[in-house]
Protein backbone atom coordinates (compact mmCIF):
# COMPACT_ATOMS: atom_id res chain seq x y z
CA UNK A 1 0.00 0.00 0.00
CA UNK A 2 2.37 2.35 1.28
CA UNK A 3 5.11 2.06 -2.26
CA UNK A 4 2.19 2.24 -4.28
CA UNK A 5 1.43 5.67 -2.46
CA UNK A 6 4.89 6.67 -2.73
CA UNK A 7 5.01 5.68 -6.72
CA UNK A 8 2.07 7.44 -7.45
CA UNK A 9 3.20 10.51 -5.61
CA UNK A 10 6.60 10.49 -7.34
CA UNK A 11 4.91 10.91 -10.40
CA UNK A 12 2.57 13.38 -9.57
CA UNK A 13 5.25 15.62 -7.60
CA UNK A 14 7.08 16.08 -10.53
CA UNK A 15 6.66 19.96 -11.86
CA UNK A 16 4.35 20.11 -14.98
CA UNK A 17 2.48 16.14 -14.38
CA UNK A 18 -0.51 17.99 -13.35
CA UNK A 19 -0.77 20.70 -15.62
CA UNK A 20 -0.14 18.36 -18.43
CA UNK A 21 -2.40 16.04 -17.44
CA UNK A 22 -5.18 18.70 -16.77
CA UNK A 23 -4.52 19.96 -20.43
CA UNK A 24 -4.75 16.20 -21.55
CA UNK A 25 -8.40 15.51 -19.96
CA UNK A 26 -9.20 17.99 -22.13
CA UNK A 27 -9.00 15.22 -25.19
CA UNK A 28 -6.34 14.26 -27.65
CA UNK A 29 -3.84 16.81 -28.50
CA UNK A 30 -1.18 17.64 -31.05
CA UNK A 31 2.34 18.48 -29.31
CA UNK A 32 1.90 21.80 -30.58
CA UNK A 33 -1.22 22.03 -29.32
CA UNK A 34 0.12 21.31 -25.97
CA UNK A 35 2.59 23.78 -26.22
CA UNK A 36 -0.24 26.44 -26.65
CA UNK A 37 -1.71 25.46 -23.43
CA UNK A 38 1.53 25.46 -21.66
CA UNK A 39 3.64 28.21 -22.98
CA UNK A 40 6.04 28.58 -19.95
CA UNK A 41 7.79 25.25 -20.54
CA UNK A 42 10.38 24.29 -22.71
CA UNK A 43 10.33 22.03 -26.10
CA UNK A 44 12.68 19.96 -24.01
CA UNK A 45 10.71 19.74 -21.17
CA UNK A 46 7.79 18.94 -22.34
CA UNK A 47 9.25 16.56 -24.61
CA UNK A 48 11.21 14.62 -21.43
CA UNK A 49 7.79 14.57 -19.52
CA UNK A 50 5.72 13.17 -21.93
CA UNK A 51 8.08 10.25 -22.64
CA UNK A 52 7.73 9.74 -18.80
CA UNK A 53 4.39 9.20 -18.80
CA UNK A 54 4.38 7.49 -21.77
CA UNK A 55 6.68 4.72 -20.26
CA UNK A 56 4.27 5.09 -17.04
CA UNK A 57 1.14 4.06 -19.36
CA UNK A 58 -0.67 7.04 -18.18
CA UNK A 59 0.02 8.64 -21.90
CA UNK A 60 -0.51 7.73 -25.06
CA UNK A 61 1.01 8.34 -28.28
CA UNK A 62 -0.36 7.77 -31.64
CA UNK A 63 0.83 8.69 -35.08
CA UNK A 64 -1.34 8.73 -38.34
CA UNK A 65 0.55 7.95 -41.23
CA UNK A 66 -0.88 11.20 -42.95
CA UNK A 67 1.40 13.37 -45.28
CA UNK A 68 1.78 15.66 -43.22
CA UNK A 69 2.64 12.71 -40.02
CA UNK A 70 0.25 13.76 -37.94
CA UNK A 71 1.08 12.54 -34.01
CA UNK A 72 -1.34 12.73 -31.18
CA UNK A 73 -1.12 12.33 -27.10
CA UNK A 74 -3.68 11.07 -25.29
CA UNK A 75 -4.45 10.11 -22.40
CA UNK A 76 -4.69 5.89 -21.21
CA UNK A 77 -7.27 4.98 -18.98
CA UNK A 78 -4.88 5.09 -16.40
CA UNK A 79 -4.24 8.65 -17.09
CA UNK A 80 -7.66 9.43 -17.06
CA UNK A 81 -8.39 7.72 -13.76
CA UNK A 82 -6.10 10.62 -12.17
CA UNK A 83 -8.51 13.42 -12.92
CA UNK A 84 -10.08 13.11 -9.09
CA UNK A 85 -6.46 13.21 -7.89
CA UNK A 86 -6.14 16.22 -9.73
CA UNK A 87 -9.04 17.90 -8.45
CA UNK A 88 -8.24 17.44 -5.18
CA UNK A 89 -5.07 18.84 -5.14
CA UNK A 90 -5.82 21.65 -6.92
CA UNK A 91 -8.91 22.56 -4.21
CA UNK A 92 -6.57 21.93 -1.92
CA UNK A 93 -4.09 24.22 -3.54
CA UNK A 94 -6.43 26.65 -4.26
CA UNK A 95 -8.03 27.21 -0.48
CA UNK A 96 -4.41 27.15 1.27
CA UNK A 97 -1.70 27.90 -1.06
CA UNK B 1 -4.97 28.68 -10.03
CA UNK B 2 -1.88 26.81 -11.55
CA UNK B 3 0.91 28.04 -9.02
CA UNK B 4 -1.13 26.90 -6.40
CA UNK B 5 -1.69 23.64 -7.90
CA UNK B 6 2.02 23.05 -8.72
CA UNK B 7 2.89 24.15 -5.03
CA UNK B 8 0.40 21.77 -3.73
CA UNK B 9 2.17 19.02 -5.78
CA UNK B 10 5.47 20.33 -4.93
CA UNK B 11 4.60 19.35 -1.22
CA UNK B 12 2.88 16.22 -2.01
CA UNK B 13 4.90 14.52 -4.05
CA UNK B 14 7.80 14.46 -1.50
CA UNK B 15 9.02 11.16 -0.40
CA UNK B 16 7.65 10.25 2.88
CA UNK B 17 5.59 13.44 3.10
CA UNK B 18 1.91 11.52 2.06
CA UNK B 19 2.89 9.06 4.74
CA UNK B 20 3.99 11.00 7.67
CA UNK B 21 0.35 12.67 6.97
CA UNK B 22 -1.52 9.80 6.78
CA UNK B 23 0.43 8.67 10.59
CA UNK B 24 -1.05 12.20 11.80
CA UNK B 25 -3.98 12.10 10.55
CA UNK B 26 -4.59 9.66 12.93
CA UNK B 27 -4.03 12.27 15.75
CA UNK B 28 -1.19 14.04 17.64
CA UNK B 29 2.03 11.93 18.05
CA UNK B 30 5.05 12.15 20.23
CA UNK B 31 8.26 12.10 17.83
CA UNK B 32 9.09 8.40 18.79
CA UNK B 33 5.69 7.18 17.76
CA UNK B 34 5.98 8.52 14.61
CA UNK B 35 9.09 6.84 14.49
CA UNK B 36 7.43 3.57 15.07
CA UNK B 37 4.80 3.67 12.48
CA UNK B 38 7.34 4.37 9.67
CA UNK B 39 10.54 2.67 10.59
CA UNK B 40 12.45 2.95 7.47
CA UNK B 41 12.69 6.13 7.50
CA UNK B 42 15.69 8.07 9.50
CA UNK B 43 15.80 10.80 12.13
CA UNK B 44 17.58 13.28 10.31
CA UNK B 45 14.92 12.81 7.45
CA UNK B 46 12.01 12.83 9.90
CA UNK B 47 13.22 16.06 11.45
CA UNK B 48 14.16 17.88 8.64
CA UNK B 49 10.19 16.51 6.84
CA UNK B 50 8.76 18.11 10.27
CA UNK B 51 10.50 21.15 9.94
CA UNK B 52 9.22 21.54 6.25
CA UNK B 53 5.67 20.61 7.17
CA UNK B 54 6.01 23.05 10.23
CA UNK B 55 7.36 25.80 7.93
CA UNK B 56 4.07 25.13 5.16
CA UNK B 57 1.70 25.66 8.38
CA UNK B 58 0.45 22.10 7.56
CA UNK B 59 2.25 20.72 10.50
CA UNK B 60 1.96 22.45 14.51
CA UNK B 61 4.70 21.02 17.04
CA UNK B 62 3.34 22.08 21.10
CA UNK B 63 5.66 21.61 23.60
CA UNK B 64 4.63 20.58 27.08
CA UNK B 65 6.55 22.16 30.19
CA UNK B 66 6.29 18.97 31.91
CA UNK B 67 9.50 16.98 33.55
CA UNK B 68 10.63 15.22 30.99
CA UNK B 69 9.72 18.09 28.18
CA UNK B 70 6.37 16.41 26.25
CA UNK B 71 6.82 17.68 22.57
CA UNK B 72 3.41 16.51 20.24
CA UNK B 73 3.16 17.23 16.65
CA UNK B 74 -0.14 17.26 14.94
CA UNK B 75 -1.79 18.69 12.16
CA UNK B 76 -2.98 21.79 11.08
CA UNK B 77 -6.90 22.58 9.66
CA UNK B 78 -4.44 22.81 6.45
CA UNK B 79 -2.83 19.62 7.24
CA UNK B 80 -6.15 17.87 8.28
CA UNK B 81 -7.54 19.12 4.84
CA UNK B 82 -4.98 16.77 2.81
CA UNK B 83 -7.07 13.86 3.75
CA UNK B 84 -9.29 13.60 0.76
CA UNK B 85 -5.85 14.19 -1.25
CA UNK B 86 -4.05 11.17 -0.07
CA UNK B 87 -7.02 9.58 -0.49
CA UNK B 88 -7.37 9.60 -3.93
CA UNK B 89 -3.58 9.15 -4.61
CA UNK B 90 -3.85 6.26 -2.37
CA UNK B 91 -7.03 4.90 -4.47
CA UNK B 92 -5.04 5.50 -7.92
CA UNK B 93 -2.30 4.11 -6.62
CA UNK B 94 -3.55 1.04 -5.45
CA UNK B 95 -5.34 0.21 -8.83
CA UNK B 96 -2.61 1.38 -10.90
CA UNK B 97 0.64 1.02 -9.49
Amino acid sequence: MCPKYEAASDILGKKWTGRLIRVLLGGPKRFKEIKEQIPEMSDKMLTDRMKELEAEGIIKRTVYPEMPVRIEYELTLKGKELQPVIETIQKWGEAWM
